[in-house]
């Protein structure tokens, strides 16, 4: 999917799947560094339950020694489209997954979507909307997803076709998405003249 | 009863007992603690007066000297779910039994869920929604119990074979909740070789 | 009265007087302090008033150096229950007690009820309800109560049993209420073995 | 007039003339200070005018270097009684000289009162409630007003026994209200003993 | 004009000219400044825009070095009288003044009103109610005013007579406010006696 | 077009287009920067979704190393008319534009107006009423605009006359607006003498 393919190039992008008003959808959540006094800058129109998840990200990631600078640094996220109001807990794996790939330099696999509410233990849980937004996902040439793994009988619902096509990932820890979601860190280059 | 005890694995997690429009409900409240600069955060869609059970919390474990390193240090507590509206003043005990089991590295015993106001001073008020609060600790497999003194007159509406089943646990202080509630610390390695 | 000796057992507790919807009531400010950056928590779901009063409470006492390690510390004062909203000047004497008997470690007489408007040179205002107050201080088994010298003519209304069962101090200043209301300083553990 | 003798005995609490539903009042004006880190705490129900006067008086006092030890002290500024909203600017020239009085430890006189806005420059600006103000100043026994000049048209409504009973010194600067009404400083106790 | 003699006899006042329910007015922009924590305070019940106005004029003259002292001091500007709410955006030239007059210690010619919105780059936007404004400026006494250069087609709705008597200077940059508004610095003493 | 000409003369301002109740319309974003603690100023009555715009601009700049000595100074973005409300994405590119201007010392092309959305990335995202835009551009003597890539199937609605005088670029990364819109370095005066 050329989009999520040139969005996710660079560390701290992740493809999340949405519900709107008009079916799914996919979003990205745009994370990024700089120095300066620490803080947390949150853009998107994004309402109260989705700042929180960012904080819940954060927290989890600092509180595991998996920051890296990100603890000491300004963050900047932000979720495009700037005038859409967006708001719920669903994007609490995105939102992990796009601060641990900006703390570790690995980019997000661009063709990997996903959803789910994390806590500030890393459990994933169960969130709504799960067949429209893997039409979504398909729809925009995405071949996995990551869901809760109580939403697996949700699964039922999608047409064969969809499901075929797709690898769905249910995982119950946000430690799993992270190893699903995350390339490995390339090697620098001056190791690949060796 | 397998939620429970793998929720309350780590230190820093209790269960705690509410009660929703649907009857009574198992929680967790989640707590967490991060180099950076010293500060609360709060999260799970708190509402005033829940807050103020955190900071009564943190305070009396602090003014007791028992918060070690997290009078120092960013604390994160969220309740999930994320985006479920909580209020009440009886969490209470179940703040001070995460905070107190994140500060000691003790984890709480995963078979215990609690219901109870807290003062300042560490004195358990009666609370309300006693008989569902139980039924449902009953339901999650829950085999123990701890309740406000003053609510002892409540059970006399729990069916008895709920009451049987259950250790149920009369406080009027919280370091008795703490007694009951916090695992024995662990020995540390080096020592158990000896 | 068996609830009060317990609550004022240690200093920073002292017995207020309210009114209540349902007549009059015996309340608990609690004040502790903790290691920190200074600062001041307020809990109990206090109105503006109220909140006011704490920090009318505290000035007073720092302007006069009679806060002791207070100005540098950080203070929580809770007024139980947590999820009752309180308001109005009428618990300024009352505060004033609590942090005094923080501030210099003498615990407040546990037979002794309060209320009473403080403004910030420590002169005592008159307040309402004095009649269903002091008969709540009554039945509660509280022996002395002190209230403002302006409220005197407020005693008529009393019934004459419950006017002679109680020792009632009017007072115009603050200083007043914190001579009949703290303890002398318990000889420390030291001296006693002499 | 004993209540106002007995409140501006000590430095920094000046007598005010508001109006009120019920006529005409007199108020005291109390200012203190503490160490500790510098601001500007205000009570006593003040509405956003009556605040921005007390900002006014202090940087009127600290812009002309007569600020004292204000300028780095903590500042608390209340007006009794602490229930009753009170707004409005005509209560400019009493926070000046209640302020003036704190930072220059001489007390205000207790035979006078006084009304007027003061801008950042020290000009006094017209009031309404004239003659109300000075009726309740007359009935509270004080025997000196200050009054703003351009109110002097005003004077023309007052009975004439009460004109005639009271000292009324119209000001057009607020430099003329501070020498009119802070007593001398008091010579130390050293130097009496000469 | 005696008013705005006395008034802009110290360096930090400048004389605007607004638009009121009553017609035209006069109003006066007292600057003053206090070592203390830098900052802003603003009072006058002063509305969004015209608080905008105020950072403008002084991130105008702080982005040119043109603020002097006033980048580390602390700054109060009030606009008298002190309950009367005020907006927009039209005593932007006047701000500027006021604030360049109070950093070069040069006072503002006490003849002179002027109105005008100022852009961060200084350029001078129109403005309404120049008519009302001129008619004011007329009535204090006052023999020069200032407007914005594309207002000059609004002097035709002035009375002949009016035009006349003042010189009236149509700005487009506010540097040549500055230039028109400001008296020359004052000789020190010192110098005089050579 | 001499109003852009002279209002972009100067680095830190650039030439947006918008649309109001009235069709299209030039606006400016001045952007101008100071010593003094690090913060970020904005007036011009913006909405939250603009006010978020500047943020993004800000971070797109600061976490790729080019926001110079920005970082560390204290920043304010205005855009006049003061009292007009404004609000909404589509300033993202000129936000971002204006701000490297001011960091690199180079001024924006007087002859270029630009619409688009910016992500935290630096991708365009499109904007609604390109045909106003381009017409007011027309109308305002501009011959080259920058519209995101995505809005290029809106050309088909432009006359084609305003369609030929016009340099029409889409862009789909704002590192192309800057190529495109920013002058080049000037010598500095003393290489000139060469
Ligand atoms: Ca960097
Ligand atoms: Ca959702
Ligand atoms: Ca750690
Ligand atoms: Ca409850
Ligand atoms: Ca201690
Ligand atoms: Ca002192
Ligand atoms: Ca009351
Ligand atoms: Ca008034
Ligand atoms: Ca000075
Ligand atoms: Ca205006
Ligand atoms: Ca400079
Ligand atoms: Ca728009």
């Amino acid at each position: 999917t050329p989009e999520s393919a040139e969005r996710t190039s660079v560390p701290g992008v992740a493809t999340g799947l949405a519900v709107t008003g008009a079916g799914g959808d996919v979003l990205f959540i745009e994370a990024t560094e700089m120095e300066g006094e620490p803080g947390l800058v949150l853009t998107g129109q994004l309402g109260d339950v989705m700042k929180e998840s960012v904080q819940i990200a954060l927290s989890y990631l600092r509180s595991r020694d998996q920051a890296g600078k990100l603890a000491d640094h300004r963050i900047h996220v932000h979720v495009p489209a700037g005038a859409v109001p967006k708001d719920g807990p669903s994007a609490g794996v995105t939102m992990v997954t796009a601060l641990a790939s900006l703390a570790s330099g690995r980019p997000v696999k661009s063709s990997v979507g996903m959803t789910g509410e994390v806590t500030l233990q890393g459990k994933v849980l169960p969130i709504g909307g799960v067949k429209q937004k893997l039409l979504a996902a398909h729809r925009a040439g995405l071949t996995g997803v990551i869901i809760p793994k109580r939403n697996e009988p949700d699964l039922d619902d999608l047409p064969e076709s969809v499901r075929d096509s797709l690898n769905i990932h249910p995982v119950a820890d946000v430690a799993d998405v992270l190893a699903l979601a995350l390339e490995d860190a390339e090697p620098a280059a001056s190791t690949l003249a060796a």
